[in-house]
């Protein structure tokens, strides 16, 4: 779950991943960046309550669900302005 | 599509959203902030190829539609280290 050096875009942020399960309620922040030139994999950075980031495995079947779950849970429909 | 001053989590960080189709392509970076005590809303904001932040709408199908496209285009199956 480490993170590499914030380069922006540079090449891939994330030099471990993890694919043990968070509870959604500690996350504060979650940050996808789709691949591309820079990385081939998509990387999914969590920043917990803590301050601490981790990496998640993208290919983890939980990642996704908490990701859809999460947005999902607005409780205000915020109409467009 | 505005973005209110980046105090991390004190308030909602999106004034407006967007429901305004973007391809995934010209998205560098998305985040997901969960809602919370600071935000009753969960909200995602986008930073384009150009820079730029737009906060889209969290009830938007095609914003889910594109994040779960993302995720699931990793080429590489990143194992656990």
């Amino acid at each position: 779950a480490s993170i590499g050096r914030t380069g922006m875009n540079l090449r891939c942020q994330c030099i471990k991943t993890s694919s043990n399960f968070i509870h959604p309620q500690f996350m504060e922040n979650i940050e996808i960046i789709p691949s591309g030139p820079h990385c081939e994999n998509v990387e999914i950075i969590v920043t917990l309550q803590s301050s601490d980031r981790v990496c998640l495995n993208p290919k983890s079947p939980w990642v996704n669900k908490v990701i859809n779950r999460i947005m999902s849970r607005s409780k205000k429909t915020t109409e467009d302005q």
